[in-house]
């Protein structure tokens, strides 16, 4: 059986174009890295804030190199240039609004600004899209609240089993 | 006065081929005939995941046999089959996201794939459907929290009085 | 430069028809008179229930007075009469669930039919615009709860610069 692709997106005009570092893949990988304990490959793209550009993005991550979960990072807010989650919604064909609940009220405890970001979930086939905040500590509190739930969604949809250290992630599998 | 008429519609593709026995209408009966007090007739269906016969089914039960009411029960989740919500979308027109979402939180509190549940309430004319969980606990948790606030909805919609049990289910009326 | 406008729109058969007085919307007045402290300009309308005249309204508002941020108050239930949140989903682009979800949260600890409330936050140009229920109580409490995440939210669609009196509102600025 070929390794699970996980897509990881950094969507920033300014990561892009090299006048900053690319922090928010980083901070992805890292938490993927202490998390799946079962064997993945991770396909990486730094993109600009450009919603055409996150389309056709996702919709390749998804379709061309099948990958069975794709994490974006920066554009959630609600500057005219924030578009991720425009994007996200128009190349999937299911939402799962519990996913945006959950970061947004995690998010909440540390700054009341977490209303404003609009980062959802939803899935495109047997592709999970999960958007994530640009800021590093923002990309570990979001991703550490959805995490458990993310296995038994991604063998759901038939995107194969992620297992996860229990020490780091409490995987919840009823179904498998 | 005529009864008011609930409709339980248990959507699952194996109760309904008597794979398995159905669980959730049974289990969504018992706690309408536990909360309410005033004199209700209900109107039962079991039927497969497929979205158009959810979507008829839905209508069928709001539009010809007036329902005030209409609690589903299954096919809430990530999963290809899974299409409740997406039907129930369709064949209403506001939806009541506080409904989904105050049922995820309770939920979440038991267990973390509660986010993957995509469960919502939405408005038909004077019919209110909500979407719960096929597991018999599931609906119990969610129904419970969200029954105080359904008799003033149905009442708002022109679906009529509900009166219930304030040992059971404390209904807040204030606009009656 | 000119003052910040800001748009306050009372929705209301009864208070448009003279029959109520109008609670709503001074409450809504007395909310930012108390909070904000750098200049600002009200626009007022009293208008009905008529999803029509609220759209015509709210884009009057936002493209013709140049408002930055447009606060509306009653028409969020689902009584059929209730049609802000449909309006204000229609003339804007995006939607900011977080301000829904975080309102519903704070108003589900007084009374259980807060998940009736259909109440939403969205975007139009440089416009931020935001339901609240009629109920003067229910106002400061829904306003109160989202009022830190406002400043930033204005500034970053180009809305200019709110300031608050941090005794009464501690408004959190990353951006600025």
């Amino acid at each position: 059986m070929p390794n699970i692709k996980i897509g990881i997106v950094t969507v920033s005009d300014r990561a892009h174009s090299g006048e900053y570092k690319d922090l928010g893949g980083p901070a992805v990988m890292e938490e993927l890295n202490s998390a799946l304990t079962s064997p993945w490959e991770a396909v990486e793209r730094v993109i600009p804030d450009d919603q055409d550009t996150i389309e056709k993005t996702l919709i390749e991550l998804a379709d061309v190199e099948g990958c069975s979960l794709v994490i974006t990072t920066g554009g959630t807010g609600p500057a005219p240039r924030d578009v991720t989650p425009d994007a996200t919604e128009i190349v999937t064909t299911r939402t799962l609004p519990g996913f945006g609940e959950l970061m947004r009220k995690v998010s909440l405890e540390k700054v009341p600004t977490a209303i404003l970001s609009r980062q959802m979930a939803a899935i495109r086939g047997k592709t999970l899209i999960i958007n994530l905040p640009g800021k590093p500590s923002a990309i570990a509190e979001c991703l550490g609240a959805v995490f458990p739930a993310i296995p038994d969604c991604v063998n759901l949809i038939g995107g194969g089993l992620l297992k996860t250290d229990p020490e780091i992630v409490k995987a919840f599998m009823p179904h498998e």
